[in-house]
């Protein structure tokens, strides 16, 4: 019945990313284009981009796994947000890379989970590399809540 | 009353903008510095953020009409979205510039009116020139709404 | 030979894009979906990111066409700019949509040329409307210059 | 000499943040406005753009600092870059809220530097707080520099 909730059908992959489903060994992976609009005045993406893209990944991730966030706030009142992020920036990606961001969780708690996350060019060169701690909360007033036990088992999976 | 509600005893003036107060022949106007985040690789501000900047203007704008968004969508529900805008981007700003943004109405109608902004150097040359429509509209269901009174009168004066 | 200075061996296909290629009486189209990045207050997708959307979708239209905009920069130092962009805003986009934007080009001039852009919802409804103005300028001095030839006869095709 | 070099004549002061110069026990602190394009769908500040509000609060300090970072890019050929940034967000700032970014450095070494910087509300809450890692780097190749010694004493004075 939770997971009928929280089930999505819509089909993910407008874009082609590598995703789990296809080689369960593999961490989740999702591939973003640099634009213009990313990129800073030294030709590289502005550093707080990577935030964005990491994002959209966990985006991707999140409806790969069934977890619709629209209806997580409508039907439940809750989400996730980002609570603290620790981010190293290497190699500065450039216009028209392509990168493949990757989601890994490492670490379940009630109310909270850690992701670790990277951005890397097509030769396999970190351009970041990110730890995320996403919280629970409820939209309401913003105060953290246990993470359903149904998107738990996903997310752990 | 209806004056009280929109009333902001905010003083706006955390930025030595010349404001319209000081000057009625003068438009208003707002200055924006121009940082890394605004900057494309090309060393000049990514042109979308143009939009940006004007929309800082007209938020100050309003502030300094005595004009509270926040007050006007939670009180009235009603609130102001672009509907249209037609933009020329002439010289690229560069990083550290600080620009001129005006705000001039030209027009108003009874659900909307239109502005004219422009973006200038320190030195009186003209990055970006743009004609804004801005609609009334309820936020609930996102249609248009005559401007109350109390508001045409002072966006108008 | 000039041909070959703007080939580009990328295949673009990273993301399940409609391409004019597939079938030549369709516009070129792009798939863009709306993350938590580009959504306001509102719940909608901020204005201002319609110019980001169509540029991106530009861009991979050029890249299609087979124009490389770094070679073009680096090899002839050239590139396009928006010199002028009119734009509608019908229907905000909310988190989670997918977004088909259109590029088609409507008129050919010797250093610029006009397309016209939309966005519109699965269900076909249009978000936002656009009229560019791309001008081709010598990256040193930001000057217009006559779109090669080549170019032309791509973008025109 | 070197100092000239780096020196700024521009007065800071088009907006009215309190600098440590007027009170050298203060940290350097800068002010910063919430505006819509800031606030996602929450109605809060998207969590992505404190690196902005932190970034505008770095240059403004250096700004104060006499540090010109065009200048210096131009002349030595080295600047900035963020290598690393650990983030806490805490509470999200709201549409017009008026934040005070500070920027205090905590760590001198010779090619890089640490920074504490915070985001709070007038009144004195902690919506964000961070260590940034900025490392000097030959914009060339953006490879590790010293620091000049000219610029490490002011920026630890």
């Amino acid at each position: 019945m939770c997971q009928d909730l929280h089930a999505d059908q819509h089909s993910a992959g407008y874009n082609g990313s590598v995703q789990r489903a296809s080689d369960p060994s593999q961490p989740f992976s999702w591939q973003v284009r640099v634009y213009y609009e990313d990129v800073d005045v030294g030709g590289v993406v502005y550093y707080a981009n990577y935030l964005r893209y990491f994002e959209r990944a966990r985006s991707e991730w999140l409806r790969g796994l069934g977890v619709n966030q629209e209806r997580l706030a409508a039907v439940e009142g809750i989400g996730f947000v980002v609570a603290r992020a620790e981010i190293d920036f290497r190699i500065g990606a450039r216009l028209d890379d392509l990168l493949t961001i990757t989601v890994v969780p490492v670490e379940m708690k009630r109310a909270y989970f850690w992701l670790e996350q990277e951005a890397r060019l097509a030769d396999g060169r970190q351009c970041a590399a990110a730890r995320i701690k996403a919280a629970c909360v409820r939209h309401r007033d913003m105060r953290p809540q246990p993470i359903p036990d149904s998107l738990s088992a996903r997310i752990a999976a």
